[in-house]
């Protein structure tokens, strides 16, 4: 990523030094500019060396590991700057942290920019997605809980559909044509056409199925909690990559169930592939709009609690720089929130609302499908759980709260009274008997 | 729940000193004492008093809101107490707050304690249960998941099953006999017998569907990220509360898609009441195991966490003391852990996997049946999602890694060599074209 960053910037017409701490990272670095009309790009293999050979007011574009990695770049970095000098975090960072080190760089007259860069190596090098100021890892996260529902897609098509990989290559080429446009997509088509070098097959088919552990996920879930923001789609991608961690455990408890009749593939029966494939982008786009629903209703509960002021449908147009998630999509969220920047949930966007209506027959059919199979598809079933539960203007939370007065005496409301009541549910029960 | 708790003690053969800032209430509960054979329940207008008129070394058991209003209580009462004396904070509160309390007590030479009043009104009268040092809002948090998968039984019966209300408490009762006997399933039973006394009808109709937000779901929520514990149907119970909220929003989403053939009730096609009830009862209690077993993990790992060293069945026993979740139910989990202390997850118990293996079918037809029908079942279904993920030895995290490989450089590991492998993904999709 450093390297293909280096490489955009000096084939931009700037002279730039470059220092790993790898130095043969560094040696490969001023390689691949020379092979390339011997640019501008100075290697260093000493620190020190490398910031003096910068031009001031300096500024450094550190790409290291979020969290202690980067505080430790930092205080090294730091006994070299003088007043007026910038470092740029090109990682993904947490914004508090970034906030905290705005603050302690302030404090000694530096500046200090959170920018993340996206895009890959190939984006560094071709055109990467910069995102100063926090934009960041809103973007980030969106883009873990796309990678689950297409995960999701996969399963289904693969497992009950049975398509081979050079099918599934063709179906998201296709896809790609269509509402689903978009990087992810281009990217998986790719995936499925790229054969094992280490033996006979696919090399999809060989990559182990335990996800790592990154913090995004897991600071958005708690955020979401703490401004009380209904997220599950979001939620059950951070639970996807806990369950798909536990790797040992799941194939002990494939063992204890496969006698209770459950397996992997649980069905001989022939399925009309077409209208599964179409089912399942169905799904697929509708469980997609209610990840953004509350991804952006999450970052406006933030926006506000922060005082951020954001605007959302300027939001999506910065994203749209953005490689991983470059879309149609967006602008459609543009134009939502261009129609109405109060907008409550992306849901009752007109737009929005009309192809929810259109698809809900086919996200059911997938998700029951799957259900019926032992495919678990928690993405778009929680998604659609979202849906079914937010428009329903009436839901059985009048039991808890009966149920909660009855035992707690908590009181509730009626609906056709104001007022706070408390009922002796008790007394009046057992006064029957 | 204090005048009931006062007059508990009392009842018992000790004396007692009450006070309340509302001195009516004061009152009220010497009449109560006086009225019961004159029992030595001595009641104060004035803190002071009240504090002098107990025995030393006091002790002081308070029951008010958690949070700030517990601070504000300690500080006023600290005034009056001396070396030894001691308060008992009976209300629900979160842990860190307890821990912090009983440190900054402690330095006074004050003695501090967390106990956890439950049992209701009546419980606290005839039989509550005290849960000392913590293990009270892991009950809470439980309780909390139940009374969302009960709403959701409830929902599924009257809306598809079209159950009146006095059906309703038949099968309640009905359910109170067998598997699912428990405090919430009898109070659930009396609460669909009372009539409203404001009107015509009864009374659970009149409440309103918008539940208030307490802390603990929240906490946990959160806990469970840190810990990297998967407990989507705690969040599916914290989610529906925050979506039970949102009542206009609701209102308003109801309305937009009114048009789209989305309405409350979606059938008239006729139910077999009785497969309903059945498939409901299954339903609902293989969730319930999902909820617990997800609980559990939960307080497990926090107790590696912070080194509680706290045993699981253990636990259940002590619970089984507690008036709302008091159910032969609590008995299998402590059986489970007797049989396997190390038990990775309550689902691959022998007991509680041979229950699984013969709801699954009653399971999935409820789930997909209240999809096909409009009325979400997010707590049932993400527990369906929960079990069929767990119990897979293959999941298609090999995609998300394939994909984080090809735009992030993350690695990924393979199925049948060890190490950690990088794929030039683009270049040899891009390099066949």
């Amino acid at each position: 990523m450093g390297q293909n960053l280096a490489l955009n910037i000096v084939e931009k017409g700037f002279s730039i030094s470059v220092y790993n701490r790898t130095t043969s990272k560094v040696d490969e670095t001023v390689e691949r500019a020379k092979v390339k009309e011997n640019l501008p790009l100075f290697g260093f293999h000493h620190l020190e060396a490398f910031v003096r050979s910068i031009q001031k007011p300096c500024v450094i574009i550190m790409l290291v590991k979020a969290g202690a990695p980067v505080d430790q770049t930092i205080e090294t970095l730091s006994q070299y700057l003088e007043k007026g000098d910038c470092i740029v975090d090109g990682g993904n960072e947490w914004y508090e942290n970034t906030e905290r080190r705005e603050k302690a760089m302030a404090e000694k007259g530096l500046l200090y920019l959170g920018m993340g860069v996206s895009g890959g190596e190939e984006g560094a090098h071709n055109g990467p997605s910069l995102m100063p100021g926090g934009s960041f890892e809103a973007y980030k996260n969106i883009e873990d809980i796309l990678l689950k529902l297409i995960a999701e897609a996969y399963d289904v098509l693969k497992f009950i559909g049975k398509l081979t990989n050079e099918e599934l290559k063709n179906v998201f080429e296709e896809w790609n044509k269509g509402e689903l446009l978009s990087f992810l997509i281009e990217i998986t088509a790719d995936i499925f056409g790229i054969k094992d070098d280490k033996g006979e097959g696919y090399l999809v088919d060989k990559v182990l199925d335990k996800t790592v552990m990154k913090g995004t996920g897991k600071w958005t879930v708690q955020q979401a909690a703490d401004l009380s923001v209904v997220a599950p789609t979001i939620a059950a991608s951070l639970d996807s990559r806990f369950l798909s961690g536990l790797k040992e455990e799941r194939v002990q408890a494939a063992n204890v169930f496969k006698e209770g009749g459950f397996g992997d593939i649980l069905t001989d029966q022939p399925v009309d592939k077409e209208k599964l494939i179409n089912d399942v982008r169905q799904a697929l786009y509708a469980s997609k709009i209610c990840s953004y629903a509350q991804g952006m209703n999450l970052i406006r509960a933030k926006s506000i609690e922060k005082a951020w002021d954001l605007k959302l449908g300027e939001l999506a147009r910065i994203w749209k720089g953005g490689c991983i998630i470059r879309a149609i999509f967006l602008d459609r969220i543009k134009r939502a929130y261009d129609r109405n920047a109060e907008l409550s949930n992306l849901l009752v966007d007109p737009e929005f609302a009309t192809e929810i209506i259109e698809r809900q027959s086919a996200w059911k059919r997938v998700v029951c499908l799957a259900i019926n199979l032992g495919i678990s598809t928690p993405g778009m079933s929680t998604s659609l759980a979202y849906f079914d539960t937010y428009r329903r203007e009436r839901l059985p939370a009048n039991l808890v709260q009966a149920q909660m007065d009855y035992f707690g005496a908590h009181t509730y409301e009626r609906t056709d009274v104001s007022g706070s009541f408390h009922t002796e549910w008790f007394k009046i029960a057992k006064s029957k008997i």
